[in-house]
């Protein structure tokens, strides 16, 4: 089935995900652009599938995946008393957490939904699990108004007619709808400001060539992509003004896990003095965690390398090694646009306070 | 046709490129490795054709193939006279130097056949149309000679049990046969130091997937391929504890044009503080180009990025943007190994010294 309606959720285009009756459907990001198929879930197990497989991906919107598969898994549990439901709820939140190691939103909504239930005991099981599907609407809903928010605390940092090079997908597609990274590029067009984006193409499952291109070009932003190699060739040559990205997680002195390839564009932007700059929820700093090398890195198979749509590219046998994701230390970041406002370096006082502020 | 003879060509696998009776053959790199065929040139213009569409690459290859292609060329000639002859062949020398414009053994090659022809004023036209042919010959040999020379001379560069990162393929393939960047890596395998190569995919063509881990695989030496993504990562990890490329070009001061990705490989080696080695004969070095911003930098279409083995993945009508090659400023070249001998910073004056070299 192909979605084709515009979505209320602020960006005019194909939803993330969504309620649907009971189940939870979401974009099939594995198959865009060429096709926009609806994947549906209709219990938890589903959702954990389509966050390993990458059927939805990118740190927001896995977190909010995990909302809505631990709500749609409440709703299948059966238990007479308040204790063993949480039980069962939170042997569910455990098996969601262990879907993907390193977007801590999973975390970060795993824990949310399991305190809510905590703090519903007295109430009726039929109630909690009415408001875990509440719950998980709102941090949908949540999550684009911290978008629209990152969108308009980051857009004063991009000057007019700027060349913006992004790597990966932070865009619509990663998160509840309109973006961290693209959030600010979106509001900085939507200002006006003709703004040109170079896209690195992110092998390699090419966020960058496939989805970033996808939403950009509906939104008429112009844009162009570019071998992840080229990046460095291209700010040699000054054609590109500043760097935005996601993150997956932030620890707590500042250093930034997001997709493999961000240490090396963060590098070279300081090489060539164009700024760094990386747009995320509050919900993606971890200040559990002390720097970036204690942030588990997930590896992936070797297939995503080697076989290309169902197609072998490299010989046969051919080893790969294949991190989904790098560590960028802090030194390197310009700033981290969040919701709340803009975080310089020092990041480990910033983000303190940041996180204690009423 | 499928190629599966060992050919005595240094390397024991499949000849990069041959004379094949009046015809010159060369394995169309585009199918590997799914397919070794034979692509078979019977005139000059079809092997430009080879050269622009990357059925031969590599800039030793690509001189070599400029040769044979210019003694496929001269074969045919119809004249009478020398001096109708030589217009004719130079003619093709400068159609021939139109097909790439980075790599400079392509005017290195058409240079050394056009001087040949010229010094032969006097001789019948027949004998220098076969004299052109065994000099075609004698650069195919002559560059395995090299390359072996560049092995013996990089290979004390490798500490025993190194892991290498390469960039591309500077293998057989890019050469008459054994290699410059896969030379000292063949040399030092040979030397039984246990060494383990990583390889960057190399996008947008995969030279590194489909080409260096063919290779290597078949010479039995630990290979494992990355996503271009993935070096910078490997390094801070301390995975990778050198990195040797090929060039295309070296200006006059060191500056080293080579496939797009490099330059960012060499600046990821110096942040991490690896060393950075190019591996090249001196027929890649150019002293008529003072540094390396002045080297032409060929920008290929967008569908070799867009499109893959004739599928869209980008979304339709998506603008990319894809230089073939890049620019690493000497200062982040630890070495150039050439086969008369390791050139160390100040490369101006090592190189100026080496081509007036005896």
């Amino acid at each position: 089935m192909t979605a084709r309606r515009n979505k209320p959720n602020g960006i005019g285009m194909v939803p993330t995900i969504e309620w649907y009756g009971s189940h939870v459907r979401m974009i099939d990001q594995r198959k865009i652009p060429s096709r926009t198929d609806w994947y549906t879930c209709r219990g938890y197990r589903d959702v954990i599938k389509a966050i390993q497989k990458m059927v939805i991906r990118g740190a927001p919107a896995i977190g909010i995946a995990a909302g809505m598969g631990l709500a749609l898994g409440a709703g299948s549990i059966r238990a007479k008393s308040f204790g063993s439901f949480m039980k069962k709820f939170e042997r569910m939140g455990h098996e969601m957490l262990l879907a993907r190691p390193t977007a801590v939103n999973l975390r970060w909504a795993v824990d949310r939904m399991a305190a809510l239930a905590r703090s519903m005991e007295g109430h009726s099981i039929e109630e909690i699990k009415a408001e875990l599907r509440l719950e998980s609407e709102r941090m949908l809903n949540e999550d684009i108004e911290i978008n629209k928010q990152i969108g308009e605390n980051g857009e004063p940092l991009i000057p007019r007619g700027a060349t913006i090079l992004t790597h990966c997908n932070a865009g619509a597609l990663a998160t509840g709808g309109y973006g961290t990274a693209l959030g600010v590029i979106r509001s900085a067009h939507r200002k006006g400001k003709k703004i040109n984006v170079i896209a690195d193409e992110t092998r390699p499952w090419l966020q960058g060539l496939r989805l970033t291109a996808f939403e950009l070009m509906r939104e008429g932003i112009p844009v162009a992509v570019i071998a992840d190699n080229a990046a460095g060739f291209l700010m040699r040559q000054k054609r590109i003004d500043l760097v935005i990205t996601g993150a997956d997680r932030i620890a707590a002195n500042g250093d930034v896990a997001n997709k493999i390839g961000t240490y090396q564009v963060a590098v070279l932007a300081r090489t060539n003095k164009i700024p760094f700059y990386v747009a995320a929820p509050l919900s993606t700093i971890d200040p559990t965690i002390r720097n970036g090398d204690l942030i588990p890195v997930e590896e992936r198979g070797a297939e995503e390398i080697c076989i290309f749509r169902d197609r072998q590219v490299a010989p046969v046998g051919t080893q790969a090694i294949n991190p989904a994701f790098d560590i960028t230390p802090a030194r390197y970041v310009s700033a981290i646009i969040t919701e709340k406002g803009i975080l310089r370096a020092p990041y480990k006082a910033a983000i303190k306070k940041i996180l204690t502020a009423p």
